[in-house]
């Protein structure tokens, strides 16, 4: 039995196969709906009692009102018990994500035109953001760093962070220290659909945040789309994918290692190799073979390998671009001879990397761009986490009387013609004058 | 019985009344979400059949598969049968609002670090965009306007627009004409859950689109949020408002014609003056009265001013600032002395209308700034419709070996903190090397 499937580009099952690819979501159950429901609803009315009674249920029986907010002395504590090669780690991660987002930052504007008319566009920051991280095995300290400093090189002088508590309450120490590192103002000890209602309206003790972001398993993510619209959210995330475009100048040895790097996050990963060459694509899965023992997540590589991986077959270049682009992967490397005179041609993307000595984790913790990714084919409208999720505009208009003069006639016949009589006597009462 | 409230900001009333604005949300009937749940099922699996099927029930008999998508010749005929001025006046608006959108453009970027280390951020316009204009009394040309021309400017090469058809199976012709000046490429003859459901997932006819924006009804409204995740949509619409905060410059006259101007929309509009001064307090509720008999919708009008309306009076202009700050309206004038010192004290609004000549309708139509804007408190996260939101980003990264090897260490010890031993592995055998 082969490790990953062979598929030719041009094939109807080539076909079958990107179809099948679309259709990786998580079943939700009707079940899981009404629970969410349900949990939403009573913190809604009965705020810190409803929090606290979920958090002992699912969590852990050691969280109470008082203990809810993570202390300093948590936090000095947290540090004493990680690593110094890990703070290092985090900090240069932290210096080249502030880096790349400081270049994301947007002014307000204004432009005048004749007769004194300005008009304009101001920028500001939300003023208070909240960040679900995920706990237990998924507790990820660079993904607090992704979510919080573009809300931080925002501007945004509120962040309240939420994580489940482990089951004597306490928080995984590396996820204390890079939200301290990262600039948190308060960590609670929630989780689940009890911590994003409590977030989106507010409680006695947390406060109500106007943005909510970061990942969450299904009860997080169904709770995060009920309440868009009381906040705003981030993206809607699905299973992920990698997606390699390799010519003969790549190397085997490194797209194997690539590719399983996306296939070990989750069963639903997509970890998909186009090359136009043969030899390439032999070479790869013999190397899929050879590395994949060496792996603590075996069995989750192999599984999304066997059925959301391929590796595809194209005939030219342009065959395995179109291919992508229709894909519209979340990760996209181009392990090709000239990466950068490909970067015009791929129109869907959430985050490219260029050349050989660029793989996937280079972006998921250091490089500075963003990690939080549109997936599942959202990229085709959907972008990378950036400094523009934190900020909201307000546009402005100032018109003089002359100016207004000039344009009334124009403005009563649109509002006319839209039968809106009151929008209209807006106007005519200041050109009678 | 008094034709609008007056409350004063620092009373339990004052508090009341603005907590229940918040509460203006129309009720949504289980029904009407399992309703919309069919239909969208129904689109999904049977695509045209079904949607002609909707179309002919709900709208108009006369639609059918070949007569769906409006042809040309319906266009000119259209061009026709409108007004001369409504021509000019759709021009000078198309203009403007061009004007304006042209300066929200962004370029794509890159930066260079030492080491040959490439970082930057493409931008690209959507593909296929979708707008929706509603049919019947609420078919305003400005609308498609305003929807279209944001996406043409960002560089969407493919709008379709959908809107229901009157009985007879035609478009409203000022709608037809606006679309076409403003550069819609398609329009088809469809509207309601249906509609948004055949942009979300296509049709043999109706094509897939990326995005969708435009209001609707409140089935169309549910099933924007429903297919969120399938496309991008614009922000979720509630009921609409007005804050005027006015000083003993203003006039009275002015205040009253444009608190009005919101009231007309929408019986759950809300229409608000916050003033220092009784004197223009009076001044205003003479104004209403006589001019309310003017208007073509003085019923919808009269509702929304007693029930969501009201003059609220303050001690000082910073307390009139903080209240509009916390309803964060929609549209907000500033009929002040020196409306440019105050602009940034408002932390939260739509659009911001500068002195005693920039009226709202002058928004709404002719300004250039976008009318799409955040309503029932979203302000405090969304933004007006704008070039960013028809466009999407894709990050991207090139390290060079050496680059990479500096921080190889780094990105290891964070793989492995996570527990991510394929990431790690995917760093290690280009170290190796």
């Amino acid at each position: 039995m082969s490790i990953i499937n062979t598929i030719y580009g041009n094939t109807e099952e080539g076909k079958e196969f990107l179809k099948g690819l679309q259709n990786r979501e998580e079943a939700v159950h009707e079940e899981i709906t009404q629970k969410v429901q349900v949990i939403l609803k009573d913190i809604k009315e009965n705020g810190d009692k409803a929090l606290i009674s979920y958090t002992n249920k699912f969590d852990s029986k050691n969280v109470n009102v008082k203990n809810i907010l993570v202390t300093k002395e948590e936090i000095e504590k947290a540090y004493e018990s990680v690593e110094k090669e890990f703070i290092d780690a985090i900090n240069l991660a932290v210096e080249n994500i502030k880096f790349f987002h400081e270049k994301q930052k947007r002014n307000s504007w204004m432009i005048t035109k004749d007769k004194e008319v300005v008009l304009g566009q101001q920028v500001r920051p939300l003023e208070k953001v909240g960040v679900y991280v995920p706990g237990g095995t998924a507790a990820y300290p660079s993904s607090v760093l992704m979510n919080t400093i573009p809300a931080k090189v925002a501007g945004v002088r509120n962040i309240t962070m939420v994580t489940p508590p482990l089951k004597d309450g306490s928080i995984n120490p590396n996820i204390l220290v890079a939200a301290d590192i990262a600039g948190v103002d308060k960590i609670y000890k929630i989780g689940g659909a009890q911590a994003i209602a409590a977030m989106a309206f507010g409680t006695e003790t947390v406060e109500r945040v106007d943005k909510i972001v970061g990942p969450g398993n299904i009860y997080v993510a169904m709770a995060k789309k009920s309440v868009y619209g009381n906040v705003d959210i981030d993206m809607i995330a699905g299973p992920s994918e990698i997606l390699v475009i390799a010519d003969e100048s790549a190397n085997a040895k490194y797209i194997a290692a690539d590719l399983m790097s996306q296939a070990e996050h989750d069963k639903l990963a997509s970890s998909i190799l186009i090359t136009t060459s043969k030899e390439l694509a032999k070479k790869v899965k013999e190397q899929l073979k050879i590395q994949v023992e060496k792996l603590s997540r075996k069995d989750i590589v192999l599984y999304s390998l066997k059925n959301y991986g391929a590796i595809i077959l194209t005939d030219n270049m342009e065959q395995a671009i179109e291919i992508s682009n229709n894909i519209a992967p979340e990760h996209l490397e181009l392990c090709i001879k000239d990466p950068f005179l490909t970067l015009g041609d791929i129109k869907n993307a959430g985050s490219i990397f260029l050349g050989h000595f660029s793989p996937e984790p280079l972006g998921d913790y250091i490089a500075g761009p963003n990690h939080v990714l549109p997936t599942s084919g959202t990229a085709r409208f959907f972008s990378p986490l950036s400094v523009d999720d934190f900020v909201k505009k307000s546009s402005f208009i100032r018109y003089s009387k002359e100016a207004l003069l000039d344009v009334g006639d124009k403005i009563v016949k649109l509002a006319e013609t839209e039968g809106l009589t009151a929008h209209a006597n807006s106007i005519k009462v200041r050109m009678e004058d």
